[in-house]
């Protein structure tokens, strides 16, 4: 039996930080598969459409990231489990970005690194984090540990998404119908949203309008943007016309509809966005590792396998 | 019976939130005293040395910061109770301010935004929160709020103060004897101190060298040094060296040797310092005034005070 790792820039990694922990491993790196039927699972990350087909005793497919949109995006994607990519180490790391995104905002840190490069010293009247109520879009593994961190920072917390959930502390809102509902009261957004056909172009120029207006009497300069989801979700011409309409005060992107984000793209200087290259939640090489090999292993005893996609709801 | 304001440059903001929640109140703003016996309670910001012994029917002094070092260098301070400040508003700034620094520096966001100006996608090797080791130093109402901030966002805690406290989930250090150990173990570290006879400079080279040289193992650049207590703390000219000796990868400071920090201050231009006005923990004229009137309203009934200053100690 064989491992493939395929599509990752950082393949080679991930296949060191495996061997030291299952030092007889047999790891392919895509291309150099060796023979095809040599292998039974592969760690994926964006393969190439329909090279997974090419395997035909492939038993399980483990994605790199939480999101297996870079999967599902195959039409010949055998019909073998695939299974998310959910760990305390990519959970903590994802939490951290948006606890950091959010205070950014809310303490108006563009604006005072601005200042500091023309040595000035002035202060921005700040929203205290209970007057702020932080929206989120997406209330999986990500969103519900998100809830948690900015809870204990004092945060109002409301959070939307595509079925009914319930989380201590989090007004919960579900469904098309109650989207309206849950903007209006949110000042800023943090989308964790899978993207599926149903979620993709969701953050455009309507929704941003329908955030809360509410925010400038809680000293809010203006609502805030936070995507740490997939960057199809975004219209990212909408965001800057947005931004540039006051209809959003700052945002902070670390996604693109395009990645790496072209040179060209006018967000990377505008002066409230905050721009990261993709590494809101890191998969380190030690913790994928660890991941894939408990779910390679519980695979090979007939134990049920974690966190599985659906086929159907694409995630 | 009236109250003077004094010594704030927000003075006519506190004496209208103060009229807004009670609107009959008799206030004076210095120097605009009017006759100094009707003076029974004082609102101060770092008022001029012995202007408060002027007034001989003083019974309170409510000091509009958390710090009372600003009161307390008056050698003619009246012999009156001196209140500190201390409210949820105020202690859920500064855990904002705190949790927005760490994860500042633990995410690298200086270098990435400044690879965001160069419009440059690379990723850097981030810790993870767990991985990281925040050691408080303060342990008073404000360092112990910070570590439960902290907690939620996944930090090994660790703190110092001048007696022995018990906190959950934080290892701590107590008195001199035991500095050494605390900072040995300490990738971040973040001070909270009163500034007193006995903490003036004590962030000093010394000190800085003696942080965890470890943290480059677990992907930490080096240490952090986060002030958010006064600036007498600190040794400036220590930090930009350490700075520059790759001693500290990176600073965030709220307050300063003398502030405003003068537009002179190589600080303010160094890439890896955050620098923030003094405004960590905003005193809003809000939650002052609320406070201060209840202060003075338990007085007025009899009651004790609360968060009195130990003239021994100084804070």
């Amino acid at each position: 039996m064989a491992l493939l790792i395929i599509g990752s820039q950082r393949s080679e990694e991930f296949a060191s930080a495996a061997r030291e922990q299952v030092p007889d491993l047999d790891i392919r790196i895509w291309p150099d598969t060796g023979p095809v039927e040599d292998i039974r699972y592969a760690l994926a990350w964006g393969p190439p459409v329909g090279a997974l087909k090419r395997f035909p005793g492939l038993e399980l497919i483990i994605s790199v990231g939480a999101g297996v949109d870079h999967l599902m995006k195959d039409p010949e994607l055998p019909g073998v489990p695939v299974v998310r990519y959910v760990d305390p180490d990519l959970t903590g790391r994802m939490v951290g970005y948006i606890a950091l995104n959010v205070l950014m905002h809310l303490r108006r840190m563009s604006e005072y690194l601005e200042q500091q490069r023309q040595r000035t010293w002035r202060y921005l009247p700040e929203p205290a984090a209970h007057e702020v109520r932080v929206g989120l879009m997406g209330l999986g593994v990500m969103g519900k540990a998100a809830a948690k961190g900015l809870e204990a920072l004092g945060c109002q917390l409301r959070g939307w998404s595509r079925t009914q959930k319930t989380i201590e502390g989090v007004e919960c809102f579900a469904g098309q119908e109650s989207l309206d509902a849950f903007l209006s009261g949110t000042d800023i957004l943090v989308c964790t949203l899978p993207l599926t056909p149903d979620t993709r172009g969701i953050i455009n120029r309507d929704l941003m309008r329908k955030l809360s207006r509410h925010g400038r009497h809680r000293r809010m300069p203006g609502p805030v943007l936070i995507n740490a989801g997939r960057g199809a979700l975004q219209i990212e011409a909408d965001i800057l016309a947005a931004l540039d309409a006051g209809e959003l005060y700052a945002a902070s992107l670390d996604v693109f509809e395009t990645e790496p984000l072209p040179a060209s793209s006018p967000l990377w200087s505008h002066p409230r966005v905050v721009i990261t290259p993709h590494n809101a939640a890191e998969s380190t090489p030690e913790a994928i590792s660890r991941y894939m090999l408990r779910q390679i292993a519980r695979h090979r005893a007939g134990l049920p396998l974690e966190n599985i996609v659906d086929p159907v709801r694409g995630y």
